[in-house]
């Protein structure tokens, strides 16, 4: 009997063999593809059929890729010929949510948006918002470890995650964490959970650390500067002032060219870059406004309001980054951080990149806490060459200045090759040793993140 | 060549054999003591000295206790015969602050009190303020994964570590995590390593996440209320009315009166408990007024201030636990955690083992976190069985009630009995293989936190 037919057999009409989904399950938004596709989908509305799948998996050596929504940006949802797809997309249910103990717990599938509409009915929010918040799910912002525009204040999944369940490679169900805030007993496997991409096991609820809805209105501000290491700059001033804005996103000049462009705005004088800036709060006015006379004072034009209307209107220039990098061509976005302190130097890095390797590299920032997406736009589906070679620039410059290779996407198929680079081939053997404990055979998700684990 | 007698010839004068010495070494604060002196004290001064003795360790079996002030709660750091202490102690400089990237980076055996006097001077400060913050060391924090009065608003040591340096069972120096607030480079093993009590490395370096000095005035509350789950439920009330207190400890009567009598205040009415709640930041006074009008429509009798002379004042009854607990006779201070809606249950739950047991067990509560302090008061050096009888109905109640057996003390020996009970066997099982990965032969603390792994 073949794989299929044993899945067919124990899961009836949730393994899903119709062409489209199963090339549906190849790709992800990181605009990799895998070379075929895979066995079969499998639905999974239960941890039960999540058990049964893994041991069909284990039973048979097959490899499973655990797939949510499929938007990640390194491929590490894809799926290829041999594998099975197991999707959690279905188990999307609130499961608890205690007011008291502000924590929530969830099934894998929600989506991020979809969990902070019901969590606001109890005047709670769950702080992760990664760009993709409308259509990526919890469990896949846990197995990225994702972070997003309001990390610097509100910290990232790590910080909002008490405790997940998953299924092991043989089947095995483990809950780790606590429902506690606090809590030390033994390994922190849940910390190790997060962001590991698929590698130790499925994910297939989590605990949520909740906060409580901020009250008051927000204030927007918007800052240009003549070039980007100017608002590099003035993004450090705030920093240094001790201010502390909930959202503070830099667009770089051709970043800011091309969302005008989309939108319809005047074009932005030539070389300008731009700060876009939101405090929350009960001192949201008093922050807003130290905030711009620091911004003033380091050369910026400040447009400064606390009308929602008009804050969402200036929001909606960073927001409309994604869809007008794809009006360009296809897009490559890379995520590396660097200590704040170094991001005028990263700036000055990927000047030099565009310049050695003739491309253009639209870049905006999570000012705040020095992440960096650099959009590399290219014609055709696959990445050429000369755009990776110039990734590779960017990774080792991001590196050498103390940085990392990813800040919030992940490593997925994209990054597998810089890995051992960044963490040195001792820890990294070590990393893979821990794999094996989680998943002997090596079923799950092979070949991501640890590129021939 | 015995194994004194190689570090001896390898590691100089640093090798200390004195009696005294080596008998300080066998206890910490939990109680608990080891069975007999070690071989050695080994004073290491650079993580060179430390990749030595690891070294001659690894070569010969040795077993070794890493220590650094000797502060633990839970034995963790108690050392035997033929057992050799490896003390980081005296690897105490602040190597870099950054004020700019709001980070610090620093040897393992700084004091946590020292550590934030040198930081006050650059405006910053590191948020973990275990009770023995003037007493206990950053790495010794970061072994224990410690946490703290501020807890609840500003985080436990998992929050506020980026990334450490371990040397490996075998002498093999790894540098975990980033200089970057945000970083998804493969598995979290910084995070393996908050918590983990020497058994996976030996701490020699971290790199700390700072944050600024809160500016402006702290207010202080008291409130007085006739019973301990009357106060729970007025912190529940401060909880769900959505303020966050910086601080906010409860009480119960046997403490509050235990700590009168200490500082020679009148008696307390009788069965009367307290909460201490401090508030902070530039709404400070707003917050303290409204959790002052919270507590007195829950039935209590609110004292507020924003003298920081008075509040000082009012802060030392908490601050006395130890020492007024320390006058009664021996203790056994717990560490339970429970979900805060559970507070007054658990309670419930140690005036009900009171009872059964005939014991006394004076009882404060990190309130803001659900993290309670019960001390077990009994006469000699040994913890009678009729003691731990009680403490392990109490741990089993915690984790009844969703809660957890340790939220910031750590398992070390005190608790490892319990731990598998806690966990699963199916994850005390991985926790223990995860342990053979960065120390294949089981040199590292064996015995602590996994009973006979």
């Amino acid at each position: 009997m073949t794989v299929l037919e044993r899945l067919e057999r124990e899961l009836g009409d949730i393994v899903d063999t119709a062409a489209d989904v199963l090339d549906d399950a190849r790709a992800d938004r990181s605009g990799h593809r895998s070379s075929g596709a895979p066995i079969a989908v499998v639905h999974a509305r239960s941890v039960d059929d999540v058990q049964r799948v893994m041991r069909i998996a284990s039973a048979t050596g097959t490899p499973v890729v655990v797939r949510g929504a499929g938007t990640g940006l390194a491929g590490a949802a894809n799926a290829g010929p041999g594998e099975i797809v197991l999707s959690t997309a279905r188990m999307n249910r609130v499961l608890e949510v205690r007011q008291d103990d502000l924590l929530a717990v969830v099934e894998p599938g929600i989506l991020n948006a979809e969990l902070n509409a019901q969590l606001a009915a109890h005047d709670l929010w769950w702080p992760p918002d990664p760009a993709s918040r409308e259509i990526s799910t919890v469990g896949g912002n846990i197995a990225t470890g994702a972070g997003g525009l309001l990390c610097a204040k509100y910290g990232v999944v790590r910080d909002a995650v008490l405790g997940v369940d998953i299924v092991l490679a043989d089947g095995r169900l483990l809950r780790l964490g606590h429902r506690t805030v606090k809590g030390v007993t033994g390994l922190d496997l849940t910390s190790l959970v997060i962001g590991s991409e698929g590698r130790l096991g499925v994910i297939v609820g989590a605990t949520l650390k909740l906060r409580r809805l901020v009250e008051g209105a927000v204030c927007t501000i918007t800052a240009a500067f003549p070039t980007v290491r100017d608002a590099a700059a003035g993004s450090a001033a705030v920093t240094a002032a001790g201010v502390q804005p909930s959202i503070m996103e830099l667009m770089d000049a051709a970043s800011l060219a091309a969302v005008h462009a989309l939108l319809l705005l005047p074009a932005p004088a030539s070389g300008a870059a731009q700060l876009t800036i939101q405090t929350d709060g009960p001192a949201a006015r008093a922050d807003a406004e130290r905030i711009a006379s620091v911004l003033r004072e380091a050369g910026g034009s400040v447009v400064l309001t606390d009308d929602p209307i008009e804050g969402e209107r200036l929001l909606a220039v960073r927001r409309s980054m994604h869809p007008a990098m794809a009006a360009l061509g296809t897009t490559l976005i890379e995520d590396v951080a660097v200590p704040r302190s170094a991001m005028a130097a990263m700036f000055d890095e990927i000047a030099a990149i565009e310049r050695e390797f003739g491309v253009s590299i639209p870049t905006v920032a999570h000012a705040g806490d020095g992440n960096l997406h650099p959009n590399f736009i290219f014609e055709g589906e696959i990445v050429p060459p000369r755009i990776w070679a110039a990734a590779d620039e960017l990774f080792r410059a991001a590196i050498r200045l103390g940085g990392t290779l990813t800040g919030e996407h992940g490593v997925g198929i994209l990054k597998s090759r810089w890995l051992a680079e960044e963490l040195g081939d001792d820890q990294w053997e070590i990393q893979r040793q821990i794999l094996r404990v989680f998943d002997p055979q090596g079923i799950l998700n092979p070949g991501k993140v640890f590129a021939d684990a």
